[in-house]
């Protein structure tokens, strides 16, 4: 009953597919996030489910920790080794299982990318939209309740995860969901799983729902004076129930850094809006035409339109690269990034605190932001080497914290809890966090499966 | 710790507010299933949420069972005291307590009922959607995971609760979700709770999402020759992305009931699609255009428009009757209802082969459903005193369940599981339905919550 039993037993069982070799440990050892480097005892590459079973077994039988990973963008640590143990690495499980054009759907293995995914739809007409910026994986993306620019429109994996196929702590094999579009039998199992970030089974297969191909797609830059008259302008949008594809925030700070990272860009230095539209021809017109006047009522202006597939991926490069862009305004710097969700009405209030917040403190954190949804983030720019100025980051994510619940909302809106917010769940969820913990205590008895995530286990 | 002990302590906690008096406990021995009357040991009427915890504190340490009861119209069972037990009537708990307008919910006890909610939200511009016919409570609803005939466009009661407030089985309070729009905050319970049918706790307080009241509403009726032509009309107006409202079908059969039932519908003796557009004028022109030329290439005639909405009313109270319409055709009877719900891709073969299961039986059941979701009701109507009729209904219920599940979707799109079809349970979940067990007993450890319900304690 030890990790050392298990890993010579795992290296029996997977012969070359269990490393211990000091590069592909170095590899599982850091994720995005500011935490430390921290080394598994040995990463698993398994080719199906079965081998999951059976590795889930014997960590079972050793009570050995289990780490998923996919592709490691993860940015609350959710894929360290924080209690030792081994790294699962499904590189070898990225399958498309089958495509189901006329249910809108395909069921795919976890270890496959958004970008390969779309790749092998590039013939059917459909897509997958949910877009969180990073070519994460599907397993880790559905693990986090990922979602991104899209979500104002399409929502977020909670929205999009029709079925899964699960290895529970015992290594037996269940399946949660199906292909139908409703269901009320019996507890929600699939929703459960869907952002329990790898604590309560490891998903080895997806069954994902998929979206038609606009006929027409057209996105828009346009600028303001100030942020509260962009923020007030998303928010008259979206309460006029205009259905936007995509309303991304991009402070000037932002900005900045987005010239500095790319000099193509060349944008005003003040806060910006990039949108996107999708739908007929007809509706498009209609929606841009809606949205235009909102944003001139703001004294919105600048308003230029990227209909052309090259000028759109320019534009949302740009924004989904905001992360280097934020980075590029301090070379060298670690990233903090806060992750607050508030409802839509509360927006205004929790952009101007936040922005207060930073320009109280020494350091600089540009926003950006899935305004459409309430959903931003402050990327406080830190000195990989100052303790200092990361215990001032962490003062400070603590406070947008604490005013996105009192506001009504969220810690985070889709990065997950990892171990990085772990100290924030009683804030949220009060005693319901006791709640999450007996159904763990459930269903990982042995607390095996990414041990110190989510929950805490005395 | 017995249930007498248990009605002895409710008593003298709350005086008249708990019954056993021969008339209310007839009132909680029956919902609208087939099955036989059954009478609790007991009703309370708690007037708020910690009258509740005090309620389930006291069944907790008597180990009495509670079930929770909203108006009655389950289709399963789900509110019979089928251990004993007593009722928890929500009928002193059916307040508004707040209108959140800006952002598009609504904050309510569980005891209000849809159309007391929809009347008390007629000045804001806004409506809760939600429409399984019934005028069913919102706790009941969420309780369920109802929807109905405006799922194919807003969803679920899964996608419209935000929120809910849940005493747990020792009495303590919890709080689930939040009013931001999205969160990875850790294990959904929301999801959980939702559609879990009084098993696992008691909803005291939920959130709704509300939607805007459309510019435009249009509805229209039309009839096929066939019943195949008008569920591949459905298929492909679903499959080509129209964003309808309401797509209901109608069989013969239940149109010989609905013109049994009020004669002023005189519809011609042929399946029928009822169908309703919302949007903005432009929009519904747009979808109902498209919509009218896939319905004629399907041989689709008599297409008659309903804008006024005296007009829809009419129509959406024959769809919304179609049960007692149904009961029209055979008076007297009792009728099981089936309510499959598969990919849409797989709606014509399930009715087809539901059509012929039903012919070669001796009984009639007309079909209605809301096919846009993919999801049918077979209303088999039998004679109250036939136990053989009884057994004949179960066994065409019992193939219908096996085809849904055979064809990748559900034993129930929207009714529930109750106690009617928790024998189908391993039939669609297999070993899942024993993590579902798993979960019970962690949040419910003595059963006290619906026992007998959703799942199977030893």
């Amino acid at each position: 009953m030890t990790i050392a039993n298990a890993t010579k037993r795992l290296q029996d069982y997977l012969g070359e597919r269990f490393s211990t070799q000091p590069a592909i440990l170095q590899q599982h050892s850091q994720d995005e996030s500011y935490f430390p480097v921290i080394q598994p005892d040995g990463v698993t590459f398994p080719n199906d489910t079965s081998e999951v079973a059976k590795i889930v077994a014997i960590c079972a039988e050793e009570v050995c920790p289990i780490i998923p990973w996919g592709v490691g963008t993860s940015l609350e640590g959710h894929a360290l080794a924080l209690e030792g143990g081994i790294t699962m690495n499904f590189a070898n499980m990225k399958q498309v299982l089958g495509i189901h054009s006329d249910d809108l759907c395909v069921v795919v293995q976890p270890g496959i990318t958004r970008e390969e995914l779309n790749h092998e739809l590039r013939n059917t007409g459909l897509f997958f939209p949910i877009d969180p910026g990073a070519n994460a994986t599907i397993g880790g993306m559905t693990a986090t309740s990922a979602s991104g620019t899209t979500a104002v429109k399409y929502g977020t994996m909670r929205d999009n995860v029709k079925a899964m196929e699960i290895v529970c702590a015992d290594g037996h094999i269940i399946r949660t969901g199906n292909r139908a579009k409703k269901s009320s039998a019996g507890y929600d199992l699939n929703a459960l799983f869907i952002g329990s970030e790898g604590t309560l089974g490891l998903i080895t297969e997806i069954t994902l729902k998929l979206s038609g191909i606009p006929d027409k797609i057209a996105a828009a830059t346009c600028c303001f004076n100030d942020i509260d008259s962009a923020v007030n302008a998303v928010i008259s949008i979206i309460q006029l129930g205009i259905p936007i594809a995509r309303v991304e925030l991009l402070d000037s700070i932002m900005i900045q850094g987005l010239n500095l990272w790319d000099k193509t860009f060349d944008l005003p230095e003040l806060p910006h809006l990039f949108l996107e539209f999708h739908g007929s021809q007809l509706h498009v017109n209609e929606q841009a035409e809606e949205t235009k006047e909102i944003i001139a009522e703001f004294g919105g202006r600048n308003f230029k339109w990227a209909t052309h597939v090259e000028d759109r991926n320019f534009l949302w490069r740009g924004r989904h690269n905001s992360y280097y862009a934020a980075k590029a305004l301090r070379p060298g710097c670690k990233v903090l990034t806060t992750d607050s969700c508030v409802p839509i009405s509360k927006l205004a209030e929790a952009i101007n605190e936040t922005t207060q917040e930073i320009e109280r403190s020494p350091l600089r954190g540009p926003i950006v932001g899935h305004v459409g949804d309430g959903n931003f983030h402050a990327t406080l720019l830190i000195d990989p080497d100052s303790t200092e100025e990361l215990e001032i980051a962490k003062q400070i994510s603590y406070r947008i914290n604490e005013l996105s619940v009192r506001l009504g909302g969220t810690i985070t809106g889709e990065h997950g809890i990892g171990a990085g917010k772990l100290d924030y769940m009683p804030l949220e969820h009060g005693s319901a966090w006791q709640t999450m913990q007996l159904i763990k205590k459930a269903l990982d008895p042995k607390n095996i499966f990414n041990p110190g995530k989510v929950v805490q286990i005395a």
